[in-house]
């Protein structure tokens, strides 16, 4: 099976072997040295002095972890949205009670910067900026370091980012660049199952905190840290995940962490060529094309449901549709964590096989 | 290692190496299948009709989706604690804006169901009743059949219960009973690791959902129902401790669900003999004791804390000590899941010796 999706990824042997390692008391001495080490390894790849939290959840609950902990009902927020993504942390935001002012670019494109600058020049009530760095649905890597430095550097507002699909495996230097609080998951470039979500959070997001009155609990990161003091959790973790953290950790930081950049480059650049080539179209602006995930126009004369279900039943290959307004008119290729260009190359070959075989009667 | 503290439990060695299953789509037709014959499972041991729903989150996190989804701000509710974890479940109603009112026993004691019947009397106001099933920091199970009556028969009040270590080891009826919600999670009597939780919700609770004003997003089980629907998770689900579920439910429903509880029963009793026999006092009153974890005195000669670390490291057993103002009073012993009358022999011989090494200087 070739699970190309944008997460869960294949997870190599040896980190999935550590999926069943036996269960340790998580309030003993042995979760406490590996608390500290993956905490410390995770904070490495962030880029971050940060304070860096491990919850048990999907992505979207550390991004509604990152909204409540900085955010009270009826602050202003703007919400800079290019895709399902980006319009659910808008909608987790609102739904807690914050005004949430949006900008929507449409699919396919990345945010234009300066439609930032202009909103927050028009509503300086705005408190926190929230925006997708990698948007999964669409293949579109947001301008973040751009983004940062209008928010951070020209306005000084709270940034949220949901970082989810790129931490790991597209640059996203989180202290340079300013950011309060980043959000990600394990069955990203982490090369891990799902169930852990990961967060990193600022001083200026512990001063947010101090005065968010957001109602939370189970994603309250004063729990978080107050047990991390004497390292543990507050509640009881996805242990076996954590096993396998540990391990994916070391080996990307052996691997060097600017060098994982630039093999999930190198493989989006094989898989963007490689779709070139047999004649089909990127979806994504060739400027703000992601490097984790390659979304394909579907021909128009291509039946798309047909063509996904013959990767799958004749080729073995598992990609992803199109969601919400975008189901039919594209298909998605995921290549974060250990992907391989013989992976690649069999997607491009089955695709190219497989095309012929779907077209819609004219 | 023996690991006896309650949750995480040891796992046994087929359902750990299901851990290590390949990632699959979790909006694909495998993933569909499974999540049809899980839930079908755990409705089956949840002994239910009503809807049931699995989240990735610790069970502190099930706690609180029974309360953010099935109540406002400013609702009434009558909170029965004896312990740590019935604290939390009123903490967390109050947290999200509910007027909580306690009723708290003293530590090894069990509600007083007529406590519950004064309260429910003095304030017709209150709309919906908490109780901890199973309070794990003092191994005690409450009298929850006589709880429900009064709660549902008489007063016709919403339900919520906290059934983590309970739920697949104590007889919990959830529909005779008539629980609203029951929260549960995989690292108790379902031989799991953490990092799943599971939620049964009645057609009363949605009926309390409707006009529920709490905010929610990644815990809303509206989002759970619609992609429920079409056999899909709402948000990407810890994979991995769903294929060791399915094995883990094969199993408790081959046993028969009443075998299981047998068994719990038997192992508790062979511990509370077994701790008797060497002179040690039981902590939770008789009548309401724990079969899924063993709380004991520490006799007032006994240094705690040396007792445990002897265990550990002379013996290879992990015990829980007592949480917040039990700290240093009792240990618990764990017994959730298959647990052997040899582990538990060992942890009475081992107790037997250890025991008078850890006198206090007189």
């Amino acid at each position: 099976m070739n699970l190309r999706i944008p997460g869960p990824i294949p997870v190599p042997n040896n980190i999935l072997e550590a999926m069943a390692t036996p269960m340790i008391n998580h309030r003993g001495l042995e979760f406490a040295d590996l608390l500290k080490k993956v905490t410390a390894g995770l904070k490495q790849v962030f880029q971050t002095e940060n304070d860096l939290y491990i919850l048990t959840a999907s992505g979207t609950g550390a991004m509604e972890a990152s909204i409540v902990n900085t955010l009270s009902p009826g602050d202003n927020v703007l919400s800079a949205s290019v895709g399902v993504f980006g319009d659910r942390f808008g909608d987790i935001a609102s739904i807690y009670g914050a005004q949430v002012e949006t900008i929507k670019s449409p699919a396919g494109k990345g945010i234009e910067p300066n439609t930032i600058r202009e909103s927050l020049k028009k509503n300086p009530k705005i408190k926190a900026v929230l925006v997708v760095h990698n948007e999964t649905s669409t293949g579109v890597t947001n301008p973040l370091p751009e983004i940062a430095k209008i928010v951070k550097n020209e306005f000084n507002k709270i940034l949220l980012v949901d970082g989810i699909s790129s931490v790991g495996s597209i640059p996203l230097k989180t202290d340079l660049l300013g950011c309060d609080v980043v959000a990600t998951a394990s069955q990203k470039g982490w090369m891990l199952p799902p169930g852990l979500a990961f967060l990193s959070f600022s001083q200026n997001a512990w001063e947010a905190h101090k005065i968010s009155k957001m109602p939370k609990f189970y994603f309250d990161i004063a729990n978080y840290e107050k047990y991390l003091k004497i390292k543990q959790p507050p509640f009881t973790p996805a242990l076996s995940i954590m096993f396998s953290l540990d391990i994916a950790l070391t080996q990307i930081l052996d691997e060097g962490i600017e060098n994982v950049f630039k093999r999930h480059f190198n493989i989006a650049e094989a898989t963007r060529n490689g779709i070139e080539n047999i004649g089909l179209e990127l979806f994504a602006d060739k400027n703000v094309t992601s490097n984790t995930v390659t979304s394909v126009k579907i021909p128009d004369n291509v039946d798309g449901k047909l063509l996904l279900s013959t990767m799958r039943e004749k080729h073995n290959i598992i990609l992803a549709g199109g969601q919400q307004e975008l189901s039919g008119k594209i298909f998605r290729i995921g290549h974060l964590g250990l992907c391989t260009y013989e992976e690649i190359n069999d997607v491009i070959e089955a695709l190219k096989k497989s095309l012929p075989e779907c077209k819609l009667a004219s």
